[in-house]
């Protein structure tokens, strides 16, 4: 019976995590709020095929006032309720190809990936603090890991790096001051998918394979297991090193 | 016969910084520029007793037109020469006495530890291309390293550890990119010294130690074992466990 709450829904992960969402019995899931900064068709048309168990908020994390406005909307939508589960998903992915001396969005990086998800906390905070589950799982990557960073080398999008990196001490930090509250922070590493960020047909997941298996570490990995860590998700078939593929989810912590 | 430039040179550690670069032999270190936002009595009669080895160039680390003036200034001063070290020292630790509930200091934080350093890296690049050692050393801390985090959770200050994180990632992009250039980047751990920012005399070192063992550093540690690393400075005395201490100062590089 928990209730979730998700920014950047638009499209991409964060759709699929609603499909899935909506995908599980009520039993489990009984109300998904989806939020998007703008209208997106797509997202309406899930909404406005799930009985009400799907609503829109709409939501720029960038945006104090916006932010405000939708975590109030929340609470109104919640009845009375706490919120159980909140999915900081909204981010973006900017480039710079002539290396890091070429990089010019750093701080419009850091705005969305990092403080949009500090803002965003802070204003949920209180309604999860009323919720059952108390989760929040921002939404990182491996391409945040600084011990890895040699790894990726060739992938041109140093302010991303930087700022999911910056994204998981920002989780680090809510997860040790909440720890003793029952809170569980995570940042989740959902695998390299077929979205517009992730550049379509040549990642290595569908949006919904990575969605399922993100929603596997919500629901199932305990506060012990992952609370300020770097889950990455576990997928059948990409769980080894296999000849011609760079990425193995094997549903282990990364490490910093 | 090494030229410095150093970031945020009024007080604390990087006049420090300062004071023991002009100790140096003139055949080990020519010309130092030193470099702080406003007028520092401090550090003009340092620079002023210096018989011109050291200059001032006013420079503020958020403000983009600043660095561009100090840029050119520098390249006027040191008069068709290279510049040899870039210190990346200006930065500022603000708190957050409630949790990282309460912290309102992320993007502040940001712009002068992370977008700050960036900036004047990039302004400085075309003259460290034209030096001898290639060395950008950027004042970091292991209050920024997410894996020690636990071991620093009583400090209240999550958007210091925050961004010394990005500050950690990003020397880290600057490193892999330029390593095959000769460029050596690294995030520097002075220790906890009796300054301004280190709460005064509860630290462990004084700014002198922590400069003295910092330029160890930077003189004589290769590219192969610091660059891209978080390295800890080595101070005689310090370098083991010790009763009622909870810092060692043994010179190797802290974990991300
Ligand atoms: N795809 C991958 O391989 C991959 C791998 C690891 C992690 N991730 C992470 O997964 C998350 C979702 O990525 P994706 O692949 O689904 O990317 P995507 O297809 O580009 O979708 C990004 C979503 O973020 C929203 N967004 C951007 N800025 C926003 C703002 N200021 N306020 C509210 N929403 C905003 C977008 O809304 P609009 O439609 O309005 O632009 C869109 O819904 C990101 O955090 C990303 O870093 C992705
Ligand atoms: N003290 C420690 O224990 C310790 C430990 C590890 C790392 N560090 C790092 O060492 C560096 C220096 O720290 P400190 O202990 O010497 O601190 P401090 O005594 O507070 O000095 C900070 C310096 O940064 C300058 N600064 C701040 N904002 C600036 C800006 N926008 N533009 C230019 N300069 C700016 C200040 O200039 P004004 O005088 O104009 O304010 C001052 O010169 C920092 O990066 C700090 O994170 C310190």
């Amino acid at each position: 019976m928990a209730s979730f709450f998700i920014t950047g829904a638009s499209r991409g992960f964060g759709l699929a995590l609603v499909k899935e969402l909506l995908a599980l019995p009520t039993s489990k899931v009984s109300k998904i709020i989806a939020s998007s900064r703008s209208d997106s068709s797509a997202l309406s048309e899930v909404v406005n095929s799930s009985s009400g168990r799907a609503e829109w908020v709409k939501l720029d994390v960038t945006d104090q006032e916006s932010i405000k406005k939708a975590a109030a909307e929340t609470e109104a939508k919640l009845g009375g309720k706490g919120l159980d589960v909140l999915i900081n998903n909204a981010g973006i992915c900017e480039y710079a190809f002539q290396g890091t001396k070429s990089m010019d969005n750093l701080s419009s990086s850091f705005l969305v990936n990092v403080q949009g998800v500090h803002w965003v906390t802070q204003a949920f905070f209180p309604l999860l603090e009323k919720g059952q589950l108390k989760k929040v799982a921002n939404i990182s990557t491996t391409l945040g890991s600084i011990s890895l960073a040699e790894h990726f080398v060739q992938f041109p999008g140093p302010a991303y790096k930087i700022t999911k990196a910056a994204l998981n001490a920002l989780t680090v930090q809510w997860a040790l001051d909440h720890e003793k509250d029952g809170f569980t922070f995570i940042a989740l590493c959902p695998g390299w998918m077929k979205t517009e960020l992730g550049g379509g047909d040549m990642a290595d997941l569908t949006a919904e394979q990575g969605a399922k298996a993100s929603l596997d570490i919500i629901f199932n990995k305990s506060q012990k297991e992952v609370n300020g860590k770097l889950p990455k998700v576990f997928v059948e078939g990409w769980d080894k090193p296999a000849p011609g593929r760079a990425n193995v989810y094997d549903g282990t912590n990364a490490p910093w």
